[in-house]
């Protein structure tokens, strides 16, 4: 479904009233993503979202019954002749420079370049920020996790945390765009073919007559593919229990209280009990310095499922990305603009993002104008992505953006993954802050 | 548009599969939604989203695609003779009773009760918690920025932070519902009547020649209602530009620097200019402490304009809320039933919430079995919402759930809106711990 043109702030909308009163409206702008700072603890942030984004500029229609709502806002009593009409033919129609999905970016770099009509650049700039700054943010939060995990699988369970059912979804799919392998969310798996994971819930349990009952009867169905939960009333009791009726499940599923010394009981049960396939996920509040210190410790843990810090990137659960006018058409052709703000200024002019490559590992970024020569080795991160208003490319299968994330981030210094902050990779801005 | 049946987590609908497999799906259960402690620095949370909780519910269907692509998944293979014509027919025939949103509320007390037939009640659970975790995590949030403001305006300017464009539409309903006073969000305006408020953005004065044709520009179309962004360059000599441009804006704003020294400035040099009518509005990473301290700083700052803290809740992302079995039809009629997981053990059996008034003011709250009788002078705080699967009342105008929380808010002691935690607040459980 189309997100609406409305999903703006009114603030556009009065722009672009004002570039119809002054006559600016069809002049060139060009706008440029990036984020000043990163969050608490992040050596580098994992693009995501733009698929959605594209999708959103390439539909972006008024509906009637929308502006004739705006027109009966007193904001808009004294709107220039033409402002509802250009309202109900808006397209829009600029090019769109992007990074790849699943590529890790640092400060002060565009992610994403805008030329178009200065009003229609104006319009878009709520819907693209709360699409990219949301996948992002979920995006940098899954690397964290997957990385603290080693090569053990790290699903998503964060649904119920999420911030509402569209952020649930889209949580989802920036997750397994950075590496997580699963998410227990459906619609996902439907949307975007992202394996899907479950377990059981405690209420399985406390519906049956028993424990023993609930695990016989869920096994009865789901054969091979049963995963049972241990922590409704005693972890180790319920071990004994999987054990003694003789089910071989594919997994056990510890959900509380001191997940390693629980993992490690489980294990030595199931592994007595000649249940050594069986294996075990743990789930509860985690987040990558809990599954850190449970991998350090040599925990018996095959795979980790994570809901809250995941779904909301509960430590830092916003990026600062803004959209900045770095260029505009005046009299004399394009010309750079900047801000002057007090810890807020802007670099001005239309910049590449060259990633220099030495035996394909990354050294570092350079940020220059579009109109400089590219470093040597450099690599363009920012490559057109839409022409006048139409995408250049179908939209990418998900599984392909994810293992195009794990090539990225692969290229890059191991420093950029590491959770605690070190400002390792370097960043030449040939564009000063003015 | 209403959520997909698929908004769910898999383990739902393998246990659905599993209910029906051991012919438990029809036997009647009661699930309650809770949490069990706050968020850090709360005294309170804020209860929001039943609406559109309301709607999930009532609306609730498989599509026939979904089911279809449901059949083709793996874990599905082995599913019971009738599982997929369940879902295809499936309605949410249950019974719920709720708090009225706007409520405030404390842990273990119930916000949402729900009682239908098992399978039902458990599909369900995914999409409610998405729905009502962030809609009162917000409003919670909301809340306290209120409250630091005392009598002061304050907006919700955090779409492009919010974790996509839905969240930024329910954010928007939460902090109004809470006492905000307006959003930046068109969207929420159309479709909950929200007060829209919105200024000019950094890129509408980059647009123009000069500051000060940015300035006569807007204030030419936009006349009573202008508002003029005055931190693109710098603040005084911006604010000097409008006094010397005999404009009379309704506002100005300052959305970086030191707003407390800027708002002062700014304040004398409009009225040595004869604008003491100009408001002053400020934005820029505010947060419930920052605009505590301007307002004991007397900072001459008339409204406030929050975006990040606001729409992500950002100190506190999501809220540990829950939905638990606590009744479940057995051989011999319903039976109360509780797990006992370390740290996140449950308390049996259906339960009403009683906020106890003395002369109109909350004194404590008690939380019984419905089965018991009331305490003196207790309110009852859930109340029916759904029978059978449908409404018992038409959506509530937002303006009146507003004014509504607004009294509910005014009847508990001032305790549980301040900033840091107190824990004064009681709660009486009648059903102890198991």
């Amino acid at each position: 479904m189309p997100v609406s043109a409305l999903a703006t702030d009114l603030y556009q909308l009065t722009m672009i009233a004002g570039y119809l009163h002054t006559g600016r409206h069809r002049l060139r702008a060009t706008f440029e993503l990036f984020t000043r700072r990163l969050p608490p603890h992040r050596n580098c942030l994992v693009f995501a979202g733009l698929d959605q984004a594209l999708d959103y500029l390439q539909d972006l229609r008024f509906g009637a019954d929308e502006v004739a709502w705006l027109a009966e806002l007193p904001v808009f009593r004294d709107a220039p002749a033409g402002f509802f009409e250009y309202l109900r033919s808006f397209r829009f129609t600029g090019d769109v420079w992007a990074m790849a999905e699943g590529t890790p970016f640092v400060p002060n770099e565009p992610v994403l370049r805008v030329s178009a009509p200065l009003a229609e650049a104006q319009l878009v700039e709520t819907a693209l920020l709360a699409i990219l700054n949301f996948q992002t943010t979920i995006a940098s939060k899954a690397l964290r996790l997957v990385d603290a995990a080693g090569n053990r699988p790290v699903m998503d369970f964060g649904a119920r945390r999420a911030h509402g059912i569209d952020a649930a979804l889209y949580a989802a799919r920036a997750a397994y765009l950075a590496g997580c392998t699963s998410t227990s969310f459906v619609d996902a798996g439907r949307r975007f073919g992202i394996p899907l994971s479950g377990t059981m819930a405690h209420s399985w349990i406390l519906a049956a007559e028993t424990e023993r009952q609930a695990f016989v009867d869920y096994a009865d169905l789901f054969g091979a593919r049963t995963v049972l939960l241990l922590d409704t009333y005693d972890v180790a009791a319920a071990a004994e229990v999987v054990v003694g009726s003789g089910l071989k499940p594919l997994a056990v599923r510890v959900d509380s209280g001191d997940l390693l010394s629980l993992a490690r009981q489980v294990r030595k049960i199931l592994d007595d009990g000649k249940l050594s396939a069986t294996e075990i996920i743990v789930s509860g509040d985690l987040d990558e310095w809990k599954i850190r210190s449970l991998v350090a410790a040599g925990a018996p843990i095959d795979t980790y499922a994570v809901g809250t810090a995941l779904a909301t990137s509960e430590d830092a659960p916003a990026m600062s990305g803004v959209y900045k006018l770095v260029e505009a058409e005046g009299p004399n052709g394009m010309r750079p603009v900047f801000k002057r703000s007090a810890g807020k200024s802007t670099r001005p002019g239309a910049k590449q993002v060259w990633r220099v490559l030495d035996r394909g590992a990354a050294v570092k970024d350079v940020v220059a104008l579009v109109t400089e020569p590219p470093p040597d080795g450099g690599d363009a991160l920012l490559q057109p992505v839409m022409r006048m208003g139409t995408r250049l490319a179908e939209s990418p299968a998900l599984a392909d953006l994810r293992a195009g994330c794990a090539e990225r981030i692969a290229m890059m210094p191991r420093s950029i993954r590491e959770l605690e902050r070190n400002d390792d990779y370097k960043v030449e801005e040939r564009i000063p802050n003015p």
